[in-house]
């Protein structure tokens, strides 16, 4: 059995999320390769020695450039600020080290194009970081369109709605400013991440985006708001099916309204990240009487769903979408195989974020 | 207690509904005044005289202008076609009598504003036939929106989606051609009756239109479909809310998707036809643990709730709010008071759905 | 067509219901006999007056002798207290008149017992009013269960849940005593019935039954409450099931928790008529991961359910199964032949009650 | 930082859980007390030694008194089957090591009164695994009815049914034989110790047992079944409430069917471990009119929530009680102070399992 030396930039919000990951993986896959804790970025030096105590890492540093060509560290985990990727993921990868990414790639289309480049000149293994899309209901959605089990499909519905932002006396924020930090930044990656896994790639969109609370209380009265509250937009996929996703942070009582419903001839799906252990299935089959959506209810006969359970029933976590990812990370390390979501494929959801703010400056269709 | 003489037209479908909820309306509601079923019109003599046995109409027809001008017919109830609709309003008005007429209002635009204005020329009752809106949780969402209780609200959300057309090999019927008998045609005006009411004026809007299914099994081989199979538009409220309306004949597993969601600053709701005596409610106030989307059940706090149900938890149906427009129409003949909605709403109804066919043709937005 | 007179005892919470299944239930069922509402009976002539005039009844009475002997009186419907039932259909049936009677059929077991040995002595029709069976979700239950598709049935667990007592502030009032006022008596008797119908009889039970609040706030001070608040036994049925059925006055949060779940070796269904239109059915077939309780929608392919609603998804109501009950009191009476549930039915109902007392005062099993 | 070396006995099902508990309790709740892996016992030299290298630990064996005995195993996690529970607990304590015991405590009660008076007598740290309580979601329910928030409780009706046994044709094995593995033996335990944890002690209880396929496939043929399918009983709780409470192992269609329901005068909880990040609530407050049941999604205002998720909506799963199960545990050990639920918890349950097996002998209810 062999391991590998990691290193993990950001102790914060995803770090701790990933360090427990990389703590269990090994138990809960018995992993070939079996990750080594080396080294935690932060950004001072007093939170990077509390993370590495707290997380079990054999050493801290408050600079990134230093764990990185640390000789120790074989691979690197990117949990800090989206503009801080571009630069990490380039050292690594010049260095020949494997890097596992946060999404979205980057600050922007720009930094995902820059990800892409470095990471196939390199030929390191990548990944991005969408978890969601990892629970085995979605995952066994993936498996049941790609099966056809859904006939021909005519639509796609997806949202990313949310409410930590639906109180307009909530102070201004870091979240307050910048397109990378809106709706149409920070939550339309991720279902826009599942549509394509779902559906394949999209063919032309029409956007709609908008600020519903242009102001908010600063520590010196009111702050404009620079970014987005709510986008939308109307598409085509190439596979000539209607969608439409949308994204919000101000969806009163929506905690993780990350949902979406996918609608084919033979069969329909719905899924909502808030009730992750189920998927509804509808077949139009058998006698009419008897039809209906179906809550299957997420078992060991699902993806991946043995790994964290011991029977049917037992339900799978947040927590258990990061140890997927910290399997695949390892596999592709280990088998030099590309495992999804690569950077390519987090670079094909900023370039659709991209076409949308560009339909939204416009007013009209814009093809992809 | 007076009563007045009844004449309805078109003996199936919504025919009977009306017809059963004419029989019981005064025991139900106490109605001031009483209907007298004076005269059923059907498309032959034979059926009319079979409706008019089962249903206990005085007397047949198979010409609408025999009854409407009957003396004893002092009102009429539209349940025909719509590309008849239009015709038997305008001589029901030109003799002074009430119409109710089923939505929406003629087979088009043009119908539409030339029914609405032998309405208002006439000076008579006139009510529209948008069934779904007038069930106690939509007027309960109604009253909640109106009172200001989701204070400032951000989004709305609306379909109309149904099953019937989602198998590829269902043969061609009459609902195959002809715009106003496709999704954005047949479905949409409720919905959209649904967003104006809850709403208010649409703005401008965004719109996609398309025929999933071009070909269908007719009697000698496959026949081309000409109208669309889903619709749908993103738009903005006059009151600066976004929205998104959408549309479907082939939304598998969907029997009566009339659903819609509403968001505020503080609070939500939720709505859908297949669970009809349930409204959803978050309010953003309390223990912030104690959060989360409550089912209401409809009872007897709710708006007509009690004139079905003797007691909480019984639940309306279908033929309630049926009852309820007859309640209405009967309400505005004897007051001289317009009962919402009337032909002025259905037209406003007509309006988007043109504006929507108009933006779908340019492929941009358009103001309303 | 032939039509048949109908007097009817009660005016108010059952009687309006009735008066109104009784208007419109020709023109929804085209029956063959059709009713006339010949006389209604309330217990005073000022109200006896105001409900003829509302429900449009030809005369009143607040003596039910005079209703009864009346010659146009040619059948009965009795929604008039418990206590009443006993000796105006045992006038009716001396007079070999029809006979439909709310439940429970009578105050106690020697009330039952006495209406039943008169109905069958009459030769007369006789009914009596379970009417949540009646819903087409309900029924559709019953005939997969006839069927055999359930397999082996080894489990029903039924409730009726409410909560108009649940606040120990709520004054006492009539519902506060006597044994047929309580929760054993009056809720228990809707899903007894029930539980006969889709399991077939009880052979023994085990009871428990308690006052929760023993002293409620009366006119003058606290007043003591004789009767119960909660009841449940377990029970085995004829078929070997074991079952166990429950009933509260006080369950907080429930309004009508008329509910029931039946599992087999081949299927398992869910019932609650708090969403009536929809029935709960799992099949243990198909591959594992596809398999969910799958939420059965209502509509045309269901029993009865076209009578009411157009097309699928419109859904019925509490009114809806009482104009079942009109068409089937009508058919009992023009074919002769009973219809269920007759008035045997209802003893068998009232049979399970007293068994539960016996057990519950005994400590003990009870067979029947 | 200190830390203390464990030793697990079983490699299986449950040993998997805790070894990756153990490994990521430290990166989780940051707990001062970190745990070394030391030895793994499992039933032969391979699976033990592969086991080791899965999840691991330091050392394997297949003789678990060898384990018990070892230095550096200070604590001992106890995986393996009922009938061995005893032994083991009973040398560890010998030893002055803590102990980590699966449920139940046991092969029965004569068992679990061993296992406690050794505990209590040694002063060692001591628990038993009901895990499921330990979600945020029936953290949060025992907070609620702990701080008064129902009023008085009157009803608590608790199930545990699965569906692993449903099918009769499935072949006898070893859940098939000895009172310990029926219904009542296996799945009882997690329900009756909600039930005291959420209601305190139960007074008496009436209880009924069957078995409903006597008679299972064998290698050789039909093989009898000598433990129970379903067992129910109805109880009265020291607090003056009625319950019940029913377990199934062939109830079709279930997977986890541990769900609870509390009704009190103020307010009603109900809780299904298939969806367990959802505590639904019904506060009998504010207007009638926008009361209903609330789905609380849990999130970080609920109990342990944040030691696993970043935010609102990311939800917990099985792995996530294990987790908290090994922090308290290793809090136990290092305050010195019981945590809950000791094996004198464990007890209690014991105890009521011993009392229903003596109702349903004797037909009659037992005091406790």
């Amino acid at each position: 059995m062999r391991n590998i030396g990691i290193g993990l930039v950001g102790g914060g919000y995803m770090g701790k999320a990933h360090a427990a990951a990389l703590s269990a993986v090994g138990a809960v896959f018995d992993t070939p390769l079996r990750p080594r804790l080396e080294m935690i970025c932060a950004t001072s030096t007093d939170s990077a020695e509390r993370y590495r105590r707290a997380y079990g890492f054999a050493r801290a540093t408050e600079d990134w450039r230093v764990l990185v060509a640390a000789p120790e560290v074989e691979a690197v985990v990117i949990a800090s600020p989206q503009d801080t990727h571009r630069a990490i993921a380039e050292l690594a990868f010049s260095l020949g080290k494997p890097v596992f990414c946060e999404k979205p790639l980057g600050a922007g289309l720009a930094d995902a194009e820059a990800m892409v480049a470095a990471a196939e000149a390199s030929g390191c293994a990548n990944m991005v970081g969408f978890n969601y899309i990892r629970t085995p209901a979605s995952q066994f959605a993936r498996a049941l369109i790609a099966r056809g089990d859904l006939g021909q499909i005519s639509w796609f519905r997806g949202e990313h709605t949310e409410d930590f932002d639906a109180d307009p006396a909530k102070p201004a924020s870091w979240r307050s400013f910048g397109a990378a930090n809106g709706a149409m930044g920070d939550l339309a990656p991720h279902m826009i991440n599942a549509a394509l896994a779902l559906m394949g790639p999209i063919a032309k969109l029409s956007t709609d985006i908008v600020t519903v609370y242009n102001s908010r209380p600063g520590a010196d009265g009111p702050v404009s708001v620079t970014n987005d509250d709510i986008g939308q937009f109307m598409c085509r996929f190439q596979n000539g099916a209607m969608g439409h996703l949308s994204f919000s942070r101000v969806a009163t009582g929506r905690k993780m309204g990350y949902a979406y419903e996918v609608t084919g001839s033979k069969a329909a799906i719905r899924f909502d990240q808030e009730d992750q252990n189920a998927l509804w299935l509808y077949k139009a089959e058998g006698p009419e009487a008897e039809r209906g959506f179906r809550k299957i209810l997420i078992g060991p006969e699902h993806p991946d769903y043995l790994a964290f359970c011991q029977g049917p029933g037992h339900g799978t976590g947040y927590q258990d979408q990061i140890l997927i990812e910290a399997r695949d990370f390892l596999r592709a390390i280990e088998t030099g195989q590309p495992v999804w979501p690569t950077f390519r494929d987090g670079l094909e959801v900023s370039r659709v974020i991209a076409a949308a703010h560009a339909s939204h400056a416009s007013g009209a269709w814009v093809a992809l």
